[in-house]
């Protein structure tokens, strides 16, 4: 009998918690674990509005795969995912082809940009090393070009889009890095301009509004100016148009406004909604005893509110740690020992900054400095859970 | 009686040095001394070079006017020249006018593009703190750009036009800076290429053939591909057209062909050849009494070899010291203590970048860590000539 064959698909939070988990827990001559990622290091979704920024270098916030995983209990391949042929049991990949008795999809999400035009193709948005380096280097080129174009002020605006968790952070740290910026490039930092454009009613959605009130009270010191209740109706090579009419010329545009699932699900024929695959209790795509989905593509209902769970890091190592369990179980055949998943949501903390942040933990509001420091252990805890302490040592900040 | 004014335009070598010497010599009721700048720094031009490929950075190669001048003696203003009226002996500013008994011109010079097509809106120059960041930001960002379009190697394309002084110095720093950047951006650094392009027959037109092939040779093993004999027809926003008609995709193109004088001198009705002024032997302008030209805009015939001296930092302070001795005497209306300009080239070293150089110091040759031993030597004579000591430990690199 030929050992079964367990094929992970993408090396974020939820894939690699998946592949370190399983590689302890099966035994050599059980499965074969295969773990396919686009590049050949697993990124800190969670820190790239820093990196973004410009307030940390992007090697801070990535570590390689090779570190992480055990390659003689993994194999790693290093491409990219095409399609899913959910039939045949086979993975396309731009440079070969995978087979699976066991597929774990954690493919991570995409932007969603409601159909707003020009979107996808005139703003960032920060979603990898190589999309976060390009925002840095774009934001630094923008004031390169102003001191050659003195005319054109729209170089010095940074428009982000969405002030939901991302647009909150990155502008948080935007606005730490600029003054900077002008520094170096001796730009007066009067003519810089940060506007935060957010189509809901308010700022960072589903927060307590003292939250909110805090946190927009801390970036509007550091110069941030909101446009909460905005929609944007439409980006373009100059800028942004609102829904009123208004146009905004800016040389830099950011959307975080909202992502979706990947596009490479919906295309395998597995039912979705925007990208995201509603799971059973044990993780599965409806429909398929074989395909597990976690991570951001994974649609959870919060039965209290009625609202799926956000996706975030926080979700997706609890739903590896759950999947792996259940992984083994059905390896071994073993059906009865599957367990529920169950998300526990221990809090939530957004960082505005350089020792600014808000936050809930259990059911208590956090600000300022002690916020701070909480959203520092949380990025500590999230590299012990994946790289134990050398990784802590090694990228913490402290 | 109202005291003399002397107007000096431009703080580049020449002007400093001029204004430098003229508020120790002059007493401070013989003369009002005026230096108009753009900028209120000064640079160091044979040094640009460096913060254009990203190997240093551009603090380095600029001092505040305000550390280099005693500003009780010499009356600064930060402003831009936009012509010269040589009948009402008044200077029009952006900002301002300046009326003159004595002027000094010493404004720089532009980049002569010999009339190829699309050179001044699609090229860059290494001509100002402003340009070199620009042109540092824009290689940065070429990579940034590549790694997120990956099928543009185009970006990964460096082209420099021309291989004179400038041009070999800028590349022999490229060659260097490269490959770090390939390390950042992850790029792998085989796609990457420099090609430096010639119109003349040979790469440093005007230097020892020896010292040619030897520079020629260190280049080359860094990766850098020469075109020499090629003139460039047409530059446009994807690249290079060659007079052979073959093009050339890149993403960056950096012109160091060659430079004329400055146009604001052209348009005075001061007779010049391509922007500059064959001054007579006191250095001034021919039918001007009044009007002396140091520096890049000063033409003078090396008779030796019936060709122009190029135009040099060494060039220019040494103008610069013999006219400030010739403003001393006709400020004090003793014309009989005129002194002719007779310049005194006491060798040219080129680096090659990081430990590799070229030269020439009096009549012998030097190559290798000689050389880059004495480029640096050199730099810092510059440094402690506008600056004695202080700035030499400040901007020095040992």
């Amino acid at each position: 009998m030929s050992k079964q064959k367990v094929l992970i698909l993408g090396g974020g939070y939820g894939g690699i918690v998946t592949a370190q988990r399983l590689q302890k827990k099966l035994h050599y001559n059980e499965a074969e674990i295969t773990l396919v990622n686009k590049h050949d290091y697993h990124y800190i979704t969670t820190e790239l509005h820093q990196p973004a920024a410009g307030t940390m270098h992007h090697d801070r916030a990535r570590v390689d795969i090779n570190d992480l995983l055990n390659t003689k209990r993994v194999n790693f391949v290093q491409d990219t995912v095409v399609s899913i042929n959910t039939e045949e049991k086979k993975v396309q990949l731009e440079n070969g082809e995978q087979e699976y008795d066991h597929l774990v999809i954690s493919l991570g999400s995409e932007p969603e940009t409601f159909g707003i035009e020009g979107l996808k193709e005139n703003a960032f948005s920060i979603r990898s090393i190589n999309s976060v380096r390009y925002i840095r280097e774009h934001i630094e080129y923008m004031f390169a070009k102003y001191k050659n174009e003195p005319e054109r002020e729209d170089y010095l605006r940074f428009v982000v889009g969405g002030a939901g968790f991302t647009g909150i952070e990155f502008v948080g740290e935007l606005a730490d890095r600029l003054p900077k910026l002008c520094k170096e490039f001796d730009v007066d930092p009067e003519r810089v301009k940060i506007i935060n454009i957010e189509a809901a009613p308010t700022a960072l959605p589903g927060f307590d509004p003292e939250l909110v009130e805090y946190a927009m009270d801390v970036l509007r010191k550091k110069g941030v100016e909101f446009k909460i209740d905005t929609p944007i109706k439409e980006c373009t090579p100059e800028g942004v148009v609102l829904a009123d009419g208004e146009e905004i010329k800016a040389g830099t545009i950011v959307w975080t406004g909202g992502v979706r699932g990947n596009s490479i699900v919906e295309n395998a024929g597995i039912e979705t909604m925007r990208g995201r695959v509603k799971v059973d209790e044990y993780l599965r795509a409806p429909g398929f005893e074989d395909i597990f989905v976690v991570g951001d593509c994974a649609l959870i209902i919060n039965e209290e509110i009625n609202r799926p769970y956000p996706p975030t890091a926080q979700m997706a190592i609890q739903m590896a740690m759950n999947l792996s369990l259940n992984l083994v179980a059905v390896v071994r055949g073993q059906p009865k020992l599957l367990r529920q998943f169950q998300p526990e949501i221990k809090g939530t903390v957004a960082s505005l900054g350089k020792g600014e942040a808000i936050g809930i933990v259990g059911k208590k509001k956090i600000f300022g400095p002690i916020a701070s420091l909480m959203k520092k252990i949380i990025d500590l805890r999230y590299l012990f859970i994946i790289g134990g302490i050398p990784l802590v040592l090694r990228k913490g900040r402290f």
